[in-house]
């Protein structure tokens, strides 16, 4: 617990109302998208930058620990008071700052929700492409923190290729500012990069600068229906052979279709193994012309049928058991677990069968999602934590699934980060000497170790 | 200068003939592409990984400094023995381990030229974005270390956006793996973009992943000549705005133009204040599309001419004026510095103002080129290092330009890097806090400081 002293300290820089210790108000924030709870002392809810610097400097004083968080959404388990301590939230301070048309990029506060900026920006005709599940809810500065992916990761990239600047209060409550509104600038170390996806372990955000691009005229959908889930695996892997990249390339597997089918939604072929969902973006012609390459693409590789959208209400109807999939899966047990480990595209069909192996080894349900034109696999594990013994082979099994997405070339965490999901993996990826790095890093950042410690490190 | 013991030992390692000390041999290592000469006192050649392991062991072993050097093209200083030691260099190590044409990756050791692996891509109908000037002779594992940019930057992006992993022997002579063949990696603390760009500083880059696009099947060229510098710049800014992304969008001015002419170059109308030179590329349809729509934007913003290439022959002439600018300007005086502050797009006339009004107040001779769209200006100052007074004028120009650049949202280097050209400017973008996480950071990776010591830091 920390000590009164310190909270009356905190009190006194949160105008008292915006540090909260209510039983209501910690129980709120005792956990996020991952399954453990941990309890904080207090949350803390700052509404500029020198207060949260001078929270950082009472928290070094008395030696208690500060966890940043945005929407709470991570399902890594990088915004909980793991070894006790004070949550920081941010909704007061989502603020948009700055659009700037004729730079491309925008300043805002970290508090900002990724949809609420999105919608700003199409006024604009912009678009800030990281686009993860949680963009309704999730904030840009938790989404910089987890180094945020999403659908569109295929033709756009992640978070990180749209990161240029941070306002950063360091734990030691000193203020820098890193990077700046150019899309080039090679001065120094790249502490920008090394900022994001750092889990909220080495510096508070309080500015965020992002690159921006025009937003697409056009978009065309189409969703193919496979009688084989290897077809379906090799048509993403000759779509991109063929010189186009989607803006989308989503693969699910019967059992979400199964499961979707009984949760109410879309019924499907009862032949349907697999199904991919493809969107394409730019100028009208280009989409057409490339929407027609896809659809002939698919059948070819195999395809038993395919459906192109000719309205924006057709293209909704197609994503709809996308969208429908977590939810419906997420409903079927008492909890879910979505993994992230991520190969090579080549290797995506030996992956998922390597999932489906493992389903029937570990006598487990699981139903497989995939941002498939960027080798992310999202296996959903349908399960009990309160079942200890499946629990055990559950874990057994993500251990088994994590070495063998590094031994073809991948990696424990394509977008979700590790925090204390996959903190024990981390020996699969990294030799001691690279996390040697990392553990320096950190005590060069906060020699107190007083920033959301015990995530990965 | 290095003991006879340590010279033994390294030596060994290199089987003797790829161990050089003759005067011719030093000589040639001495410099780069920035002017200053500091004599090394060996240049070592290593075949591969375990060699230069041994090496780093050695120098740890005698505490002497090793400067990792690709082709030394770089124009900041990065790749000279500033504080004494030995040059490794790496024309052996020049293989294309692996190009995955499914994953959209290659696999390239460090000595590989940019311009080689691009031809070897085409083969496959794929493209490695990054473009620096120095392509044809410049190395990838030189291109990683200054995160270089060029003339594609505006559409594509930069080394650090297409670098997807690396192999790397620490400064102890430890080996470690960052990253992978995958675009999304959120493992720990992103380590590969940390060493992008950190100028040999942290790490010897052993093998390196990168990141590849399908090559553009088309691409449409247009030169835009100007009586009014501002209306070039403006058209730029137009361009974009208007929902535009060309692959580049290169500007000349007046100065760059006369040179030109009187090297025996094109010959332009004598009305001409600037040049802009735009390349659009993308599917076939999109090209002409586009081509058109800018062409229009180009006369409505104030061009005199525009000419459009029809075929690759008139587009190769077009870009004959860019590609003469650097050699007939950098032959009118003794010396020629290349700047590189880079600002907001936006920005982009007011610093040309800037340079304009500099260049009268210090009466210099500067010509200016700019990737003007992202904001990356390259004054060409026409000196001769020999004059104390004048490189005292040109001294006290390029520190009011950074400032004013840093002033505009900007920064000191947009893709040449900081090396010993502008380290004593740092302090302009950085507070003392953030020099001292580098420096941190930089103890971390090389406690005993041999690894390129005396560059930015």
């Amino acid at each position: 617990m920390i000590s009164q002293a310190a909270a009356h300290d905190l009190r006194a820089v949160l105008e008292n109302v915006w540090y909260l210790d209510e039983p209501e108000d910690i129980a709120t924030y005792s956990y996020d998208g991952f399954l453990p709870e941990f309890t904080p002392d207090a949350v803390l809810v700052p509404e500029n930058v020198e207060q949260i610097a001078s929270i950082m400097k009472i928290a070094n004083e008395y030696k208690f620990n500060i966890i940043p968080r945005g929407a709470g959404t991570n399902i890594c388990g990088s915004s909980v008071a793991r070894e006790g301590g004070v949550i920081m939230a941010f909704h007061r301070m989502n603020k948009i700052l700055e659009i700037d048309r004729e730079s491309m990029c925008a300043v805002v506060q970290p508090g900002v929700v990724n949809g609420d900026l999105q919608k700003e920006l199409a006024k604009y005709n912009l678009m800030y492409p990281p686009d993860p599940a949680s963009m309704y809810v999730s904030t840009i500065g938790g989404n910089v923190s987890l180094n945020a992916g999403g659908p569109r990761g295929v033709k756009y990239g992640v978070t990180r290729d749209y990161l240029l600047g941070l306002e950063v209060v360091l734990p030691s409550g000193e203020i820098i500012k890193t990077g700046g509104k150019t899309l080039k600038n090679v001065s120094g170390y790249d502490l920008t990069r090394l900022l994001c996806g750092s889990e909220g372990t080495l510096g508070i955000f309080t500015e965020i600068t992002l690159r921006l691009v025009p937003l697409p005229p056009a978009k065309t959908t189409l969703q193919a229906a496979y009688g084989d889930l290897d077809d379906a695996a090799t048509t993403v892997t000759a779509i991109l052979a063929a010189g186009m990249v989607p803006t989308t390339l989503e693969l699910m597997d019967r059992t979400v279709l199964d499961v979707i089918s009984d949760y109410g939604g879309a019924q499907f072929n009862p032949d349907t193994e697999a199904l991919l969902l493809i969107e394409v973006d730019g100028d009208e012609d280009l989409v057409d012309a490339q929407g027609e390459r896809i659809e002939a693409l698919c059948r070819e590789k195999g395809a038993m049928a395919v459906d192109r959208a000719q309205t924006p209400e057709e293209a909704e109807k197609l994503w709809q058991a996308r969208r429908t999939a977590f939810g419906a899966v997420a409903s079927m047990r008492p909890n879910c677990i979505v993994e992230d480990a991520t190969v090579p595209v080549k290797r995506l069909p030996e992956i998922i069968r390597k999932v489906v192996q493992l389903t029937q080894k570990y006598d487990l349900q699981i139903a497989v999602l995939a941002h498939a034109g960027d080798g992310n696999l999202h296996p959903l594990i349908m399960t009990d934590l309160r079942d200890k013994e499946e629990m055990g082979r559950v874990d057994q099994m993500l251990e088994e699934l994590c070495e063998a997405a590094i031994s073809m070339g991948g990696t424990l965490s394509g977008e979700h980060g590790i925090g204390i999901a996959k903190a024990r993996f981390m020996g699969m990826e990294f030799s001691e000497t690279a996390l040697d790095l990392m553990r320096g890093i950190k005590r060069v950042f906060d020699p107190n170790n007083i920033l959301n410690p015990g995530s990965f490190l």
